[in-house]
C-alpha cells in the first residue's frame, strides 16, 4: 500500500462538500490504518497563517478508522493537509503523498470556493475531431487558391510544404453524419479544433471569428451539428485561439496597414525581425495583445464578442489554444486575469459552459483560480503514459523534447502523476483532459509499437483515472501517426476492413464501463500498487469500489490485503481472498483487470 | 555523493551573471561526471511555452565536466532544468535534486531579471535586539500607566497578564553603548524589533509611526544609534507592522469613532464579534486595509509614508511584520502588490535598502517578485535545524505546532532544506534569513536541552549555510528560553559569569570565518552526505572550497571521494585522501568541523 494506509483525497467521500461557498466550514476525513488512534490534526493556512485543528474520529470500518476535522474556507483557495504524530511519529499526509519531514505547501489538498464547474462536465467523455480529416459529407465546394485538394485516401503529407495546404475537404455535415459513430462509442461530447475561416487546413490562423468557414458548410452546417448533436445528448465545444489569430485576419491586416489603426494595440508591433510579436516566430500568427481594452472587449467582454457569440450560438464551451502562452510576454503576465474574464464571460453566457486550457508542461500556476476549469493534461497523463506503454522498439520523439520517449517504470510514472496532480486542486484535476493522442501528438497506437494489448492498457487508463477521458477521433480504430501532422489522417469510414476491431471493442466496453460506473467519474483515487510492469489503484464512493490493475507485460503476482472478493468488470477471472485476506492478482500483460470489490463496510 | 555527481545552482560559478537584466542572455554551467559525456539540454519556457537549448562541453576538471547553454532571461522569473539523456538515460536536474521521471516546474532553478538586492545584503550578519531588554543606559524615565516596571535581573513573565506590560527598561542609548559587542561579534547589520511608541514591551501595536517611542529615547536616541552603528560599519533595520497597527494608533481611533472618517477605509469594519478585523483576533490590533488608497499613501507612496521617513532618516531597510497575512484576508490577496508598492518606495528613498518578511511557513508564493528580497527563513532553516539537533529530553513546542519539536534525521533535515530552497530563486535564499532563535521562538540553547556541543554545531549550520545569518542578542551568551516571551530575557552584561563563553566564543570564530571565507557568503552549496547523525556539504567558488562536516552524535565515519587534502578552518584535523582518493572524515560528536579543501583544478 502508498501510504501505508493513510488516505484522502478531493473526492466526494472525503470533504463534506464539492462546492463550498466563501467562508464554509467543509468537513473532511481522513482515513488510517486501524493501530493509529491519536494525534491527528488538519492544518489550514487562512489569510496566510497556519490554523492547527484537531481531528475526531467520526467512525470505523473493519480496515480502517476514519478521523473527520472542521476545514473553514477562508480564501478563494484553501490549502490545508494533515499532521500524524500519534505513537511518537511525526508525519504530513498532503495531496503529494505521505512524508517524514516537513515539505512546503505546494503540495497541499485544496478546496476551491470559486463557482464549480457545471455538473456535467465531470461526467463528460470528449472524442476531438479535426474537420478537415472526419468526414466529407459530399457537397461540392470551390477550393480556396491556397489549397491543395486531396483524395480522401492520399496519403497524408506530414511535413513540408503540402502540409498545412493539404486539403481532405472534410466538412461539419460530414460530422453531423456521424454522431451515431460518437454516441455508440459511449461519447458524448465533441470537440472541433477551429471552424473559422482559415487560410490552413488546421485553421489555427483564423481569418475571422464571427463566421463559420463555408469550406466546411458555413454557420448553417455549424447550426445543424450542435443542434443534431444536442438532440442525441452530446455536447459541442469549439476551439479558440487566445493567444494569437490569422495575419490575414482584418484585427491584424488593419493594425499592420496603419499605425494609428484602432486595432494596433490589439498586437505587439515592434522593433524585431518580423515586426510584431507572433507564436513561435511564425509570421502567420500575430500574437495578441491582452493589455488592449479593445481586445478585451472584442474577444470577451462585449455582447458580440468571440466568446459570447458563439456559446448563444449554441457551443458547451471552448478549449483554450496555447493558454499557456496566452496573456505572456517578456514582463507582462495577464493569464490568469485573461482566464478569469473569458471565463466570467463565458459563465454570463452559459452557466453550464466550460473552458478547458492546452498547456503542455506545468499548468499548475494557471489553474485553480476564476479562469480555466482544467487542462489538457499532458504532462500529468499522456507523458507518464506513454513513457510506461511505449513500445520497446519506439523511438518518437517526446512532445517537444529534444529526445525520444523515455521507456519508465509505472513507478516512475505514478511519482510523475501523483507529483501533477499534487500541484492542483482535486476539482481542476477531475476537470483536466487525458489524452492519449491530439492533434498535437503521435498517436497512442503508434506510441504503443502497433501492439493492441499496450493500446487497450491505455485506453484502460484513460477511462478509469480521475480526469475527463478525451479520445482523438480515429484512435479507436487503431489509426497511426508518429508526430502531430502524420496523426491527421482522414477516417477510413469505407474501409472497415482497416479498422483494429479489437482497439474499437475496447474502447467501447470501456466508455461503456466508465458510464455505468459512477466510482470512475466522481470516486476518490488510492494508489495500491507500482512497479516497472504493473500498476493498482482503486476508485472509491459512497462504499462502491473498483480495483484496477494495469500490466505492461506479465509481472510478479501482486499481492494486497483486500480482505474481499471481486467480481471483474473488464477482463480478469473472479478474485478471492486468502484466509488472512490478501488477494493475490493475474500476473499477465499486457493486460488491463477491473474489478467490483464487495463492500467491507 | 547526493544527485550522482550532477550540479548546478545559483552562485556565481554556475550563472554567468548574478543580476540579469530583461533580456539578457546568461550562460548556466552544469557540472557532470567524467563519463558523461553525450546529451544535455538545458530547459527555460519562455512566454509560458518550453524551449531547449543543447549544452557543449566548456571544461574539464580531474573529476568533472562543465557543461554550458545560453538561457534567455525572457522573463522577470526566468525558470530551467537540465535535461539529461545521455547515455541511453533520462534524468532531470532541478533546484529540487536529480529525477528520474518527469517532475512539475515548481523546483526549477530561476533566474530573476529584477532588481538585485543591494550588494551588502549577501555579507550581512544580523544581531536581532528586542529594545526592552537589550541595555538600559541609566537615563531617568517616567513609566506609562500600563508599565509595570521590572529589574534587570528580575524573571521574565514569560505567561500571564504581565507578559506584554513587564517593562525593565532598555532603551536606545543602551544599545549604543554596546555597539563594541556587536561588533565584536562579528555582527554587522542590526535589527531592532519596534521602536515606536506603543502599550506594550513589544511594541508591534504601534501608537504611532511618526516618532520614536520616549521612553527608548525618542528620534535622538535613534539618530544616534544609527550614526554610531553607521561609524562602525553597521547597517541598521526597522520592524513595519504593514498589517496591523495598534488600537490606539490615531488612524484606528479616527476610524472606530466616525463611520465618515477618512481613516475608515483603512480597516476592515464589519459585523464580526470585534466589529472589525484584528490579528487573529486580537482587539489591541486592527488590521490594516491594503485596498485603501489612503493606506497604500500614508504607509507607502507618499513623500512622508513611513517606509519612507526611516529610511531617510537613515534606516538600512525593514524587517516586515507579518508579511505572511499583509494584504491578506478571504477573498483578498494583495500580499505580492504590497510589497511591490513597499519595494517602490523605499528603493526610491535608498536604493540600498532591504525588506525582509516574516514568513513561518511556505513563503516562496510570496517571494522572487519584485517586492521583499527574502524571508526569515523558519521553514527551510530553522526546523529542519531544530529537528535534528533538539536534546533528546527536550519537549518544546514547534513553531506553532501541536505537538512538540520531532526528533529527526539529518537525512530528514537535508530533505526539508532542499524543499523549501527549491521552491525560490538562489538569489531569495541567499538573503533569507537563517535563524537559530528569534524573539518569537524558543532559545537555540534550550532547543539542545543545554548541550553547549549542540549548540555549536547549530551556530556552525547558521554561519555556513546559504542564507543571512540572524541571532538573537543572547544567545551568544547562552541565555535560555522555552517559547517566545520566555527568551526575551534581560542581557545579563553585569553578570559574565554567567556567559557560557563556549558559546560566545564559537558564534564569534564562526562569524569571523564566515566574514574572511567569500565562498561561505557568496559560494554554491553542494550537499555531499546525509544520515541521521551527520551531514556534509561543500560551499565554494572560484576555486575556493571549504568542505562542512556537522555532527550530532558520534557517527559511522564519512567517507567522501574527494582526491585532496583538507586544511581545518574550524574544528577537526587534517584530513588526507587515501591512495584511492577517498577521504575519511572524523567520527566524533557533537562535532563541526570546516575544512579548506586544496584546489584540484
Amino acid at each position: 500500500m502508498l501510504d501505508r494506509g493513510f488516505h484522502h483525497d478531493g473526492s466526494a467521500d472525503h470533504v463534506s462538500t464539492l462546492t463550498p461557498e466563501p467562508g464554509e466550514t467543509v468537513t473532511v476525513f481522513l482515513r488510517t490504518p486501524k493501530d493509529h488512534r491519536t494525534g491527528v490534526h488538519v492544518r489550514s493556512t487562512p489569510d496566510g497563517e497556519p490554523h492547527f485543528t484537531e481531528a475526531v474520529v467520526d467512525r470505523e470500518t473493519r480496515d480502517e478508522i476514519w478521523w473527520r476535522a472542521d476545514v473553514v474556507v477562508r480564501n478563494p483557495v484553501t490549502r490545508y493537509r494533515f499532521l500524524l504524530t500519534g505513537h511518537g511519529g511525526y508525519r504530513w499526509l498532503n495531496a503529494a503523498g505521505l512524508h517524514d519531514h516537513d515539505v512546503p505547501d505546494s503540495g497541499d489538498f485544496r478546496l476551491l470556493s470559486y463557482a464549480a464547474p457545471p455538473a456535467w462536465a465531470a461526467d463528460a467523455m470528449v472524442y476531438e475531431i479535426f474537420p478537415d480529416r472526419f468526414a466529407r459529407s459530399g457537397a461540392q465546394r470551390a477550393y480556396p487558391d491556397w489549397a491543395v485538394p486531396a483524395a480522401w485516401d492520399d496519403p497524408v503529407a506530414g511535413a513540408g510544404p503540402l502540409t498545412t495546404v493539404q486539403l481532405f475537404g472534410g466538412d461539419l455535415d460530414g460530422v453531423t453524419a456521424h454522431l451515431a459513430h460518437v454516441a455508440g462509442l459511449g461519447m458524448n461530447t465533441l470537440y472541433l479544433t477551429p471552424v473559422f475561416p482559415a487560410p490552413s487546413n488546421h485553421r489555427y490562423n483564423a481569418s475571422s471569428f464571427t463566421e463559420i468557414d463555408p469550406l466546411l458548410g458555413g454557420d448553417a452546417a455549424y447550426r445543424t451539428l450542435i443542434d443534431e448533436a444536442h438532440r442525441r445528448g452530446i455536447r459541442v465545444l469549439g476551439d479558440l485561439t487566445t493567444n494569437h489569430c490569422g495575419s490575414t485576419h482584418p484585427w491584424f491586416t488593419a493594425a499592420a496597414r496603419d499605425k494609428d489603426a484602432a486595432e494596433r494595440e490589439m498586437f505587439h508591433f515592434g522593433d524585431d525581425a518580423l515586426g510584431y510579436e507572433a507564436w513561435m516566430g511564425v509570421a502567420s500568427l500575430p500574437k495578441l495583445n491582452w493589455t488592449s481594452e479593445r481586445l478585451r472587449r472584442l474577444m470577451a467582454d462585449d455582447a458580440e464578442s468571440v466568446v459570447r457569440r458563439w456559446l448563444r450560438f449554441g457551443l458547451d464551451g471552448w478549449r483554450i489554444d496555447v493558454a499557456n502562452m496566452t496573456g505572456r510576454l517578456r514582463g507582462i503576465d495577464l493569464t490568469r486575469e485573461v482566464a478569469a474574464r473569458i471565463r466570467h464571460a463565458a459563465a454570463e453566457e452559459n452557466p453550464e459552459s466550460v473552458l478547458i486550457a492546452e498547456h503542455a508542461h506545468d499548468a499548475s500556476a494557471d489553474l485553480d483560480g476564476d479562469g480555466w476549469h482544467g487542462t489538457m493534461n499532458y504532462a500529468g497523463f499522456t507523458r507518464p503514459v506513454w513513457s510506461w506503454l511505449r513500445g520497446p522498439e519506439v523511438r518518437l520523439p517526446f512532445l517537444g523534447l529534444p529526445a525520444p520517449i523515455p521507456r519508465l517504470g509505472a513507478d516512475h510514472a505514478v511519482r510523475t502523476m501523483r507529483a501533477f496532480a499534487a500541484l492542483t486542486s482535486w476539482r481542476s484535476l477531475v476537470h483536466s483532459w487525458s489524452i492519449l493522442s491530439s492533434h498535437d501528438t503521435a498517436r497512442i497506437r503508434t506510441v504503443c509499437g502497433g501492439d493492441e494489448a499496450l493500446v487497450e492498457v491505455a485506453a484502460g487508463l484513460l477511462f478509469t483515472l480521475p480526469g475527463t477521458p478525451m479520445v482523438l477521433a480515429g484512435d479507436e480504430l487503431g489509426l497511426e501517426g508518429a508526430w502531430a501532422e502524420d496523426g491527421r489522417r482522414p477516417m477510413p469510414w469505407h474501409r472497415p476492413d482497416s479498422w483494429r476491431t479489437g482497439t474499437l471493442d475496447a474502447y467501447r466496453r470501456l466508455a461503456t464501463l466508465r458510464r455505468d460506473e459512477p466510482a470512475l467519474r466522481h470516486g476518490g483515487l488510492r494508489w495500491l500498487h507500482a512497479s516497472a510492469d504493473a500498476l493498482a489503484f482503486v476508485r472509491e464512493r459512497a462504499g462502491e469500489r473498483l480495483l484496477v490493475l494495469a500490466a505492461r507485460a506479465a509481472h510478479d503476482p501482486v499481492r494486497l490485503p483486500l480482505g474481499v472478493a471481486g467480481t471483474p468488470r473488464h477482463g480478469g477471472p473472479e478474485i478471492t481472498p486468502a484466509p488472512d485476506g490478501t488477494v493475490t492478482l493475474p500476473a499477465d500483460g499486457p493486460a488491463f483487470h477491473v474489478w467490483r470489490l464487495e463492500n467491507s463496510r
